[in-house]
């Protein structure tokens, strides 16, 4: 094997494919020497993107495949059906060893379902979760589960703690992280039936921080490191931050264009204030790893552009170095 | 009887108690001849308050009540043991039929619990759930239920999506509404169990005019009228709403007051940004009904102002005028 952190991206999937996932691959590359992209796709479009740039040509490879799994396709037929798509593919090269991580823009069903069938989890791991990072007043914090496993089981959602914890503690770089559950009031007898059996289980795990129930409101305001919830609250959580900040910005545009002098004032807060949203904005972090995989599985936002391409490219560099399988593994199978 | 909207008003909950409450009270009073307001609460400290204000001395009387049910204390035992309570008086007096609906800023689950065992539930009614208005683009959207039946079970939400519809078109007004089920996707095969045995049968419920699935990214853009959910995800939904509304106006101002240029900024759209951003505060909505009792039974937020309270007193016209309660009947028994 080489040195390289190798990626495979899959250079169909998304919005804006090719031509932005093989632009955020280009720019990821130029930016860090120990990164190795392995673009999967269409080799003619592809190579037709990759002309436009100059880059170090030791760190790009393409790897052809002629078919697409479409958004609307049901995973489960398309991932074993479509041998020769991008997403097969490419999940293939992680399976095989030739790939340390994997970066999606496209479907999440199939990045889920492939994931799981071809990557395969890691020992002990019941059910990988869809982790992504979202924007809190002064940071980040775990989304875990926003949408891999629905009607979830509360030793599920320990493990979902567990993993939580590691990857926030050794990518992201929070020391000791807070872990809290999602629930509807911050009393311990409060909750549904999956919340009130997981609580004592969370409150019990010496392998973690637990610092209780966490109500939605306190979310954004960063009340904790790591939340956890099963998929469907988690979906819900994050799909509602993307919607009430898209209706703010397009309300606080409509208020600024309401009369002359708010327009005059908008010119001069326009910057500062682009500046400041654009770290609330969920999109800027980009990829979200689904955990507990043999290797790094990576799924970022369908209307993603080259940057978060760039930074779900570079995210799979502390995910190596740090060793994050081995510590995750280690965590799983402690009380097993 | 008196011709009288007559409305019970528990003059000792939330945290601007007794002031606030008296005040709304009051200002409800002078805009509308229609309705009579019960100030429930200690007899001393009301009057108190009440010599401040002139208003029309027939809409206005005070039922004292000795005792206060704290926001704390578990909700079951207060509503046996604190008979001479403001809660437990005020929704005495809708029992006996003295009055027509009660208003509280108080505790949240005496509130709930209270309604179910003193108010008492509408023949066939198998759950009332907590309905609060909450701001979309461009109106207001019913979430049904936001946090009164934990672990709700599918018949319980076509009830929930019978009542929502009726309280929208006729005590809001927008006719024949848009029903949705919150789900983690738009497909009628995503979603949970709950989600998936529900959709059917809201699907062939003749009653209502049921749009399918609504991801929670659709709801502040309005993209239903009344939003059908389980309480836990409705209380997230809700909470989260707050949440990330109260964190993006704090970034705003912060990055206004980031520069020089952008202060001078900050003052010129500051009046009409406030205008915009009100109307999609969730607390400008004020009351939530717990629909399907034999009264109306309105919850106000603990930090509710005069506003709220007068708008929530003001909204119980409607619901008698529009015979809510026997719409309600109707629409649930039609089935049965």
């Amino acid at each position: 094997m080489s040195d390289y952190v190798n990626v495979a991206v899959d250079a169909m999937g998304g919005d804006h494919a090719p031509e932005e996932i093989v632009r955020g691959a280009v720019e990821a590359v130029n930016v860090d020497s120990r990164v190795k992209v392995f673009l999967v796709g269409r080799k003619g479009p592809v190579e037709e993107e990759l002309k436009k740039y100059s880059y170090p040509q030791a760190q790009v490879e393409v790897v052809n495949a002629e078919e697409v799994i479409d958004m609307a396709e049901p995973p489960v037929m398309a991932i074993r059906r479509k041998k020769d798509s991008s997403i097969v593919k490419a999940l293939n090269l992680v399976r095989e060893g030739v790939c340390d991580a994997y970066v999606s823009a496209g479907s999440t069903g199939a990045t889920l379902v492939g994931g799981q069938v071809i990557v395969g989890r890691i020992k002990g791991v019941e059910r990988p979760p869809l982790a992504p990072l979202i924007p809190t007043e002064n940071g980040v914090a775990l989304l875990i589960d926003c949408g891999a496993n629905v009607d979830a089981r509360p030793s599920h959602l320990v493990q979902f703690a567990k993993m939580g914890s590691v990857y926030m503690e050794h990518v992201v770089g929070v020391k000791n992280p807070r872990v809290a559950i999602v629930n509807i009031g911050a009393e311990e007898e409060k909750g549904n039936s999956l919340v009130k059996e997981t609580f004592p289980l969370l409150k019990n795990c010496p392998e973690i921080n637990f610092t209780g129930s966490i109500e939605a409101r306190d979310i954004p305001a960063g009340g904790a490191d790591v939340i956890v919830c099963e998929a469907f609250t988690g979906n819900v959580i994050l799909k509602l931050y993307e919607g009430v900040g898209a209706v703010m910005m397009k309300k606080i545009k409509g208020g600024m264009m309401s009369s002359l002098r708010s327009k005059i004032g908008a010119l001069l807060v326009k910057p500062a204030l682009k500046q400041t949203l654009k770290a609330f904005d969920t999109k800027e972090y980009g990829g979200a790893p689904l955990l507990g995989l043999k290797g790094l599985v990576v799924k970022t936002h369908g209307s993603s552009g080259s940057v978060e391409i760039k930074n779900s490219v570079l995210q799979c560099i502390a995910f190596k170095e740090q060793n994050i399988n081995e510590k995750i593994k280690e965590k799983i199978t402690l009380e097993d």
